[in-house]
This record gives C-alpha cells, structure tokens and sequence, in this order.
C-alpha cells in the first residue's frame, strides 16, 4: 500500500508530474460489462479545465484523454482501466531557478525527499487532480443510482452568490485570491454502504476530500455548528445526515470542503484567483470514487 | 484490508462490543526494543475512562488492561501487541427489547446486517474508543520526541472555560447535551513525514479523527477560517500551520475536531452529557498513532 | 498492511506466543447472519491437537477456545470475531538458557528484531498454527459449498500408507525425523474465483501454504511434473487442474505441499517426529481462508 | 487493494493487454535520489524480448520502453514511476473469431467477468510480464548490493545443458512443447529481511512466482527434496537455505520454479516452444521486487 493510491476493491493509482510529457491513472477493480468510452470521461474533465473562464488560470490544455486498457468494444472488461492525457502546454521555463515557494509544498517536498522536480507544483500540482475526475467518471458507472453534485457554497466568507463576480474581481485588481467552501450533496446511495469504526463511510469521505490540494477542512451533515449546539437543538439535523455510524442511512449524503485561498499571489507561474471554483468537480470526483468503492465492498460482504 | 483495521506499517485492529465479555487490540508493526508495560497503557485510559466525574456517565469500569504477547521482559518484541479489557460491568438489560434509537447508529447496522445486537452500542458504542488509546499509548512509544495534546476549545459553542461548568449543570438539568470542539496540537513531527496525493498527513489525521464516534468535522490548521478568508489574509497564518502538501513541515500540527451532542437524550441507557469531554483523549490517540504510521513510513522510503 | 494479516476482503490477524499467556485471532470481514458456536472452531483445532498420538508431540492443550466477539444468538453479526486460547501448559524451562537451535528461526529473529524471546518458539512456534485453524472454521462457514480435505501423500519420500508406521517407529528409534508431503483437495468452488496477474488463486493459495512453518515448496495442479514433461503428455492434465489463468475453473482444485523433517532431534524441548502429519489441518484452514477470501472477492466485483 | 498492484511498501501496478495500444506499470513507493535512465529498463527488458532466437516466439516487438514520470535530471523523486510500452505489433486477426482455446485462460475469463477481449491472451499474455521485468528493474537499484540470478536448471525433464538443444529441434518438428524448471539464486540479502508469519520472505516469494504465467510448482531451499527426507539427512541442507521463519538469514536464497509446456500446440497464434526460457528474466524481476520490498518494510520497522 503505497502513496499514490486510492480505495479499497475500487482502487486507482494516479502518476505524473504537471511540467512532464503525461500525467495518467490507472483505475483497478472496475467491474465487468459497463459501457464506457473517452467521450464519457472528457465530459467531466472539461468541466474542471483550466482556461475555460476569467476567474481560472489561462493555461491552455485541451486535457485529451485516451484510454489505454481494460475495454473491448466499448465495455470494460474488468482488467485496469489506464488512462493518460499529454502534458502539451509545459511552459517550465517559468518555475526555472525559483527558489521553494511559500504556501506551496516545496520545501516540504525538500523535507521528504532530499532533492525535487522544481518545474510547476510537480506532483502537487492541482493538474494531478484531472486524474481523480477521471477515475470519478468510471466510479460513476458503477452507482448509476447516485447522483454527486458539487458547487460553490461559500467565496471569501460570502454565501450570497450575487455578490460573488464583483469579490473575483476585486480579488483579481489586488493581485489577492479568495478562499472558497465547496458544499456537495450525493442522493441515492443505498442504506448499509460504509462500515462501522476504521473505514467509515464518513472518515473515508473525510480522507478523500482532505486530500484534495488546498482544502484544510471537511464537515459531514451538520458539521461544525453541531460542535456548537445542544442535543435537543440538533437532533432534528441528525435525522437527515445521511450516514449513522460509518453507515448510509439512504437519506441524501451532505459535505463541505474548506479551500483556502490560492497561495501563490505576487509570485512567478499561472494560477487561479479562487482554486475553490475549479475544486467542486474534484470534490465530486472523490466523493463517487468513495461511494462505488463501498457499494462494492458493501456487496463483498453483505451481498 | 477490512473494516477494523487503521494504519499502513503500523496497524492495529479492534474487537469487542460493549456489552459482550471483552474488548480488545492488536497492534502490529511496533519497532521490536521499546520499554512497555501494562501501567503505560493504563495511565492514558485512566484520562479516557468513564466514572470519573460528574460530567462523563456513570457507568463503573475499571477497564483495566492486560498485554497478552509481543513482550518480553518489559520490552517490545516486534510481533503483535495484544491487549483486552473484559467486560466487568455489562448491563446489557437497559437495552433489551428497545427499538433502534435515533441519533444511534442502530438502523444503519439494521440496514448494513440485515440483523444486529441489540446489547448497547455493540460495535458503535463509545466504549470501542478504549482500544484506540490503548493502541495510541503503543504509538507514542514510537514517537517520543513528538507530544500531542488534545483539549476542549469550545463546549456548546462557547469558547470561555469560566462559562462551561453552568452549561453543563444546565444541560444536565434540562436532560439536554452539548457539542464540542475539541483542539489538538502535535509538536515535534519531522520535517518529511506524510506523503503527497493519496496518503497525505493531514488526509490520514482526518480520516482518523472523522472516524471517531460523533466528530462531524475535521479542520487542520486554518481551517473553515481559510475557506473564507482571502489570500492576503491568510498567508501568515498557512506558513504556521505544520503540514504543507500533506507532508510536516516541523512546525506544530494543528487540528480541530467537532464533536456532535450525545443523541441519546431522553432514551433509556447510560450516557455523558457531552462526548466531547471524553473525546480529547481518543483525538489525541488517533494523532499519535497517524504520526507513529507516517514515521515508520517516512524511513522506509526515504530512511 | 503488517506481518501478522493475511486475507483482503476476509482477512485474520493472529497473535501470542507459545509460552505466553495466550494466543488467539481476529477475523475480520465475516459476512453477518452465519451460524456458529465455539463448539464448530474447537472440533477443527481438536484435528490438529498436540497430545493425540504417538506420532505427535506429547504436549497436552486442552486448546479449548473462546469466541469473544461477533456473535450474537449464534450468529456472526459482521464485526471482528476474536478468538483466544489460553496457554495452560507453558513449560519455558525446558528452553531457558538455550543457545539459539539450529534449523529454527532462533537467529533469524535475532537478525530482524535485533532481541528475542527465547522461551520455546515464540511466534514461530507450531502452535501459531492453530489460530490459523480457528480462523479457517469461520472461512469454511461462508463456503459452505466446497469440501476442503489435506491428507499425507508420502511420508519420508515413502507413497504406500502401509509402510508409515514403522516409517515413524524407526525414525522415533532413531531420535530422527521424517518429511512428508501433504495433499489437498478442494472441490465446489465456482467458476470464476480467483484474479489474473498478481491476485491469482494459485499464487494466493501459494503464499497461504508456503507460510506454513517447515514448508518448503508447493505445487498447484500437475506442479513439478509439468516442469518435466512436453506438452502432448501434459495436456490432458492441465485441464484437470481446476485453475486457469489465476481463476478458478469450476474443476476440483489439488495442490500438494512439502513439509521439511522436524529440525530438533537430539535437542531439548518437546517435538513431533514428522510436523507434516500435523501439517494436514493447517494446510486445509489456509486453503478455506483463501477460498472464502476470492469468494467475497469475486461477489465484490463481479456479483 | 485490488487485482493489478503487487508488493506492501514498494508497490507495482501494471496495465494493459498483448493487443491493445500499449501496455504500462507504475512503480510507487521507490525511494528518492537513485540514478535511473530508459537504458538501464530496456537492457533487462531485451533479455526476454521475443523474437530473439529460433527457441522463443517470432513475434517481432521492438519493446522500446518509455519512462513518462517519477524522474529529474536522472534520478528518481519519490514519486510514481510510471513506464510504457506501444504495442506496434498486434496482429489480433489470428485470434478473430477463435472459440477458447483449451489451457489457455479463456473459459477462465469467460466465467470471471461475463465477456472478454478475445485478441491474443488478453492481460494474461506473456506479454504482461514485460511490466514485471520493467518494475524489477527499478527494484535491483533499491537493493545493489544483492545479485538475483536466474536459469534454466531443466529442460523437459533433463536436467544436462548438452541435450537441451536437441531436445528444442524435436519438440519442435513435432509441433510439441516443453516444460522447464528455471532456479533463481538471490545473493546479498541482509539478515533480518523478511518477517514471520503472513509475509514470510519464503510465502511472498512463492507467490511472487507463483503468479508468473505457466507456473506449477515453487520450491524454496531443499523444496520437495526435504518432503522426502529425514531430519538427519536434511539438517545440512536446511543450514543453507537463505530463509529461516520467512526471515533472511544472509545465505543465499535458492528458489526453482516448474513452468509447464506451452499450451497452444496445434493451434493459432504465435508462441514459444518452450516458455520457460523466456521465464527466467521474469522470475528474477519478482524476486528483485519482493527483496526490494523487504528491505524497505525491514527499515521501516526496525531500522
């Protein structure tokens, strides 16, 4: 078990540096007979693109992705799914000789392993989440009965999407950026997905979702304000969390994720004023790895 | 890889229902040579155990602990470490006959099984989390030169300790419960441990921590706070906040942990006024044994 | 992922020393709903026994075992079984003070661990073994459609059951020890068990039989023979073998495994002249665990 | 932990099957700083390269490995290693339309997942077992000071190297095969490697190259020699086996692996006379990577 995997039956082991000639995924534990080709797995990439809008970064990758293995005749065939997308637009020359970046993972990086890739975040950069929103799109073959949707909650402390547009501008005046709460609702997932004490529902959510790049805090259902609350005051909230001891209850599957503002102001590269915005197809990206992962083991066990 | 098992080298698994003869752990990986016996176990459960004042239930345990191999003459062998507690006090009676409770995680088990012991919370209960401490005391063996604390920052929402005793005479009073927040500090991690991507520190602290009974949300470092903050703002504080890119980054290890209100008002059982209290101690064990993990990990990779 | 785990989706963690205080297993994954007593576990170990003939070694366990976990009204429930024996016959005495044996793991424990445990194996001793046969009792529970049976197949290079006994008699005359090849047989599992490529039946059964203390090789199949012959002559013979490709073919799956002679003639302690013919029930649980392993496997992915 | 990965610690996933695009492996877990070029791959790659000889496959694949991530400036960084091979040569026509082809893994296929991709043996090709040698070659630079050798040691039961080449040329104007036992001597491991119990250095081993294709039979040390011995005349032998209680003892470590005759005589497609030969690398590159893994897991546990 080693750091570049994720899941339990439903694995995916992702690779690649953001400034090398391809970054890749290879997904494990796929069942059998599902119909699948690139278009499907394009569509959601393209929702997380970069350049796509004045708020992300302008970089220009078409993100093509080509499936490799474990189809025939547009069906997986249950052997690994490996995908890959070339790195076209690799402008390393802009990171050359910069010395660790602060807020970025650089001199951690220094720290773990003696020396680094300086070119881009290298395996930090947000271009290694492209790989996560693809293995999101096989996860989602397999719990077609679940809908995972992800948006934007919260931006710069403001929950008032009106007033959104004028804050990224603003942000974007002041060479500033903006931190973002993602807010994702999964409907559909069966009573008795998950499992009780180490590999919770709600911890392996947690776990996928801290994981995204920038986020520094996830709540589940009620979250922090039942941290905050009495029990007479939150037990109606409780009722309609969605997971109950590590297990689906049925009812819709609540999240938040804290991303913290773009870290890179004032400094070298090419990065968005809100990396939040871009976050929301990742959060659900994970959040379908998660559940499709226990739909399985759920049937592995109990089925 | 199954349901009640945490850790990557150093793992450990816990058995054992509230209400049957006993409980226990197996802790496997722990490095062979390292002093141990059963009173530095016994010191951090006596932190957890139930009994001890007003504010936790009343229920009597003496929980006292036994090491049944991985020693020899106070020392660590380097083969698994098994410890128990037996059941002394098992009133399993309050339960019988009683409907699945709301708020406890019995309807989810119901959906998961297909049946369930009724005795307590069975796996669900509280009582579990002893083994987490259990296994944590093994941990910090690992890790002397980090200290991990863990304590109340909020209670019911209110931030001044002066304040928390009238809460919780006055929740007890209205038969009523409170959340909490509970802090935990980690000084003394090495620069290097964690790992990026699918096996980040602060993705591994999450998990552990989400996967304590009633947390419903987890924030390192920033936090929330980050999510609503601008970069500008927040710079000072990320540089201070100990894991960069899911590595440590030698300075303190900050993490938050928000525990729900008991659910059981009202409804037969034995139970605290607020978890939470209780709580700080298995925060602290779960931290431990990430960092001991991450230790380990760390040298065999990069050692 | 630690040493003392064996299993994916079904999984066990044994523990305990021979001449510590108890040994005993935790299982992990067992579907909930199966009935089971201790009295279904102690009728496997009592196969097994030490005590129970001439031919074995005379040291008298009760092994009698206690479930500690996971039932209720004689059902699993789906969380961890923990099982234990208690040591009631621990005489380290014989083994105080001895160098470490030649032919046992003395030094190789010295090596890895750097100190050791001298009183009897320790972890390496025989009676490990039994938690692996506690273990696959619970295994056969879930495949309850195939019979698992190992029986010796030769006795000191010897195929004619008629000849063993005064094999045996000789060699005890002799203070000397006798290897033996086990056989075994399992039949029922369906089509479709197994994985290609690094989850193969074969290579699981493989590593299962080949953990057994005193095995030093194992053939799937026609084995060794294949190696030797051409392909006209073996082509009937392979499609018997009842594993194609790491999956099973619904035909009876045979596998054979060498047990070296007992390595402690003419030294102290208490041994069995041909560990082999205890070898049988050992070799039958590893060969149920792995089964009822691919079994949840195989539901997991493909059911 | 899924179906395609291999190893605990150093940890292989490969991909892709003998007729689509490419095939490919990530290698996870390598440690930081080793000197690694393309050059360094393809020279083992090129050992057991088809199309090489009169006695191996005519199939032509230049096999021109691509290294697409994990490295900078020539060394690795710690983070996946992800290789790749195109697939210039897929004549999947010979395969169109061909019902499953007995001792193949076709019918095995067919029960596992329902359909299949029919060109060529899909994953469980030889073809595959490019990416094991590609990984084992990324797992000789974690352990330099350990030479692992493999060879023919018989040849459709003869074990002298004279008779071996007449042996070929018959089997061949018979339109036959042959088996072969290849033994594998693996010097330099360091005492301690290996640990007790569930991942015994002997079992990890055994299911290293149990999981090779065509592989029957796995032997380590004295293997079946010692089932048919007695303790006396076996102790020499045992002194010098390499592995005690699945621990190194720093002997070199013996191993022979029984590789049936090719299966496909009288059928289409193209294969070897005798598949053994080509297996030799392949055996190596397991062995490479489960000592590699040991000794990572050995310094992260006790070092």
């Amino acid at each position: 078990m080693s750091w570049n995997s994720f899941g339990r039956l439903f694995r995916f082991t992702s690779w690649g540096e953001s400034h090398g000639p391809a970054i890749g995924v290879v997904v494990d534990g796929c069942p059998p007979g599902l119909a699948l080709d690139e278009a499907h797995v394009q569509g959601f990439l393209d929702q997380r693109r970069p350049g796509t809008g004045k708020n992300v970064s302008p970089r220009q990758e078409p993100d093509r992705v080509r499936i490799l293995s474990g189809l025939y005749e547009g069906r997986t065939t249950g052997t690994p799914i490996a995908m890959m997308i070339e790195n076209v637009d690799q402008r390393s020359k802009d990171y050359a000789g910069l010395p660790p970046r602060p807020g970025h993972a650089d001199a951690a990086y220094d720290a773990k392993y003696g020396f680094r890739d300086p070119r881009g975040g290298g395996r930090a950069s947000a271009r290694e989440t492209a790989m996560r929103v693809a293995a999101g799109a096989i996860a989602r073959l397999i719990i077609p009965e679940v809908t995972v949707t992800a948006s934007v909650a919260e931006l710069g402390g403001e929950a008032d999407p009106e007033r959104w547009e004028s804050l990224l501008d603003e942000a974007r005046g002041n060479q500033d950026s903006l931190g973002a709460v993602i807010e994702c609702v999964a409907e559909g997932a069966s009573p008795g997905w998950g499992a009780p004490i180490y590999a919770k529902l709600d911890a392996d959510l947690a776990a996928a979702v801290m994981g995204i790049n920038a986020v520094k805090g996830v709540e589940i259902g009620e979250g922090f304000a039942a941290g905050r609350a009495s029990g007479r005051a939150s037990l109606p909230l409780m009722q309609a969390s969605g997971i109950d001891g590590g297990i689906a209850t049925g009812h819709p599957i609540r999240l938040r994720a804290a991303f913290k503002p773009t870290s890179s102001i004032g400094i070298g590269g090419r990065h968005d004023p809100c990396v939040g915005i871009r976050g929301a197809p990742v959060v659900e990206a994970m959040v379908a790895l998660v559940l499709a992962d226990h739909k399985l083991l759920h049937r592995g066990q109990c089925g």
